[in-house]
């Protein structure tokens, strides 16, 4: 019987392998690699450039921590961008918010979307969502046009060294704070603290945030199919504080059913380590 | 030049690899196999039946929030039993507490503490305190006979499916309750939430202490060598609890230097993840 296994490496002396059952399709978009596996334990899982992006077993931690925090902070958010995010797990997400009045999304590469719809459709679910205003382009180019006003910017990109790049500048960063609202919040993928390539991308992302949002801060996920298994999420917005600011009350009116977030794990997640808010302040 | 890399099966379709530079040392000791390497990123590190116990890298993690937290619950600890432990981990953090008096330690293999001794110097670096009685036999066994009272027993003991085994079972923590003082804590390396052949275990374990002792709970760390990064340590008591008696302002006077732990992520290790409180629950 064939022995195949997907490998990533974490780091440049660790090697995280998944076996694979088949390789269910492969495209390079002109943008970058896309890749679809069908695995046993993870069920379906797709890589851009080689990197997991997402699989079907642990995908509910990463969409819920980068959508329902800030939800539990300002339970009263309406109008949202998405930036990336292709795969559809974070809009799925937010579409289970009835408040939530207008979605706009900015993916890059229009082939994410359909190939996701195709091999990940418990993923890439709500595309027919009738608040969605769905983009194909540059997000560094969308908000540095556009007029609107959004109460939250999810930023859920690829690492910097890949397509994701753009998304991780001081200038986007400097935009999208300009088309925040005064309660506006920016939460963004943040890379890890644990091995030395995500954790100098991680205190670069978090030192550009700090020069220009008065609150920027970092909280974390076990995420076990990302390098490390100890994933951050970054919490960036102009006033409003993720754990002062926490209203568990109004978000449980919601009554969504989660499988990772709770409003314990809400609070627990910016408690990080010494190691890692050392390499923050340094 | 050669490329040589040591594999963990962190699950059936899972594998967590590590790039060796040399493999240091083997031997069978009649208990088990133990191996020693050396790697670029991780430093040594070694292995029991092929399992990775510690690496230099992320020890500090494991070994600092088996000890503080315990110690910061009930500060007025005084005795002390460790099982298992022989790198000499859990010992090096326990005995920064000058107000320890006593620490009786039983490790099963003699081999793991003379060798750890000697390629894991900075692990294994407190074995002449005067405070320490160095037992090699049998926990289970230990916890039977003692007449003793503790404040504290630490189980740093191997999986359930090596020589760990009997320091899972219900009538071994029966004898350690018997053998705690009425403020008597109990901390164990409790497995992982995330893949089945660990979860299960995790669950059992969990089962078995709650019949036990008034309070019985787990905490997570973030721990990147360890399967899914995602591991549980136990903790049980016969009334403390972890979040509730935790004693901030006390635990800051003994002013240790923690790289992984300290007050806000003592209480944030306690938030569980909704899948795992329903996991310990069922």
């Amino acid at each position: 019987m064939m022995d195949l296994w997907f490998a990533e490496e974490w780091s440049k002396d660790t090697k995280f392998s998944i076996k694979v059952k088949k390789h269910l399709y492969t495209e390079n978009t002109g943008l970058q690699q896309i890749d679809f596996f069908e695995s046993g334990e993870y069920g379906r899982f797709f890589t851009l450039d080689g990197c997991i992006m997402l699989t079907e077993k642990d995908e509910f931690i990463y969409h819920e921590m980068i959508t329902h925090v800030p939800l539990a902070v300002n339970p009263e958010i309406k109008n949202v961008l998405i930036i990336g995010a292709g795969d559809g797990g974070t809009l799925r997400e937010l579409t289970r918010y009835k408040s939530i009045e207008k979605i706009d999304m900015v993916e890059i590469d229009r082939r994410v979307v359909e190939l996701c719809k195709e091999y990940l459709p418990s993923v890439a679910s709500k595309f027919d969502d009738s608040r969605l205003n769905l983009y194909f382009e540059d997000g560094v180019k969308f908000v540095e046009e556009s007029q609107e006003k959004y109460d939250l910017i999810v930023v859920d990109s690829t690492d910097p060294i890949l397509v994701g790049e753009g998304l991780f500048t001081e200038n986007f960063y400097r935009n999208c704070y300009k088309i925040l609202s005064d309660s506006g919040i920016l939460v963004n993928q943040h890379e890890s603290p644990f091995y030395e390539k995500f954790s100098k991308e991680m205190k670069k992302a978090h030192d550009k945030l700090k020069k220009i949002f008065p609150i920027a801060t970092v909280y974390q996920i076990h995420q076990p199919t990302y390098s490390s298994g100890h994933w951050m999420l970054g919490f960036a917005s102009k006033g409003l504080n993720p754990v002062i600011d926490h209203k568990t009350e109004k978000w449980k009116k919601f009554e969504l059913v989660t499988k990772y977030y709770n409003s314990n794990i809400h609070k627990g997640a910016f408690a990080l380590p010494n190691y890692v808010i050392e390499l923050l302040n340094k």
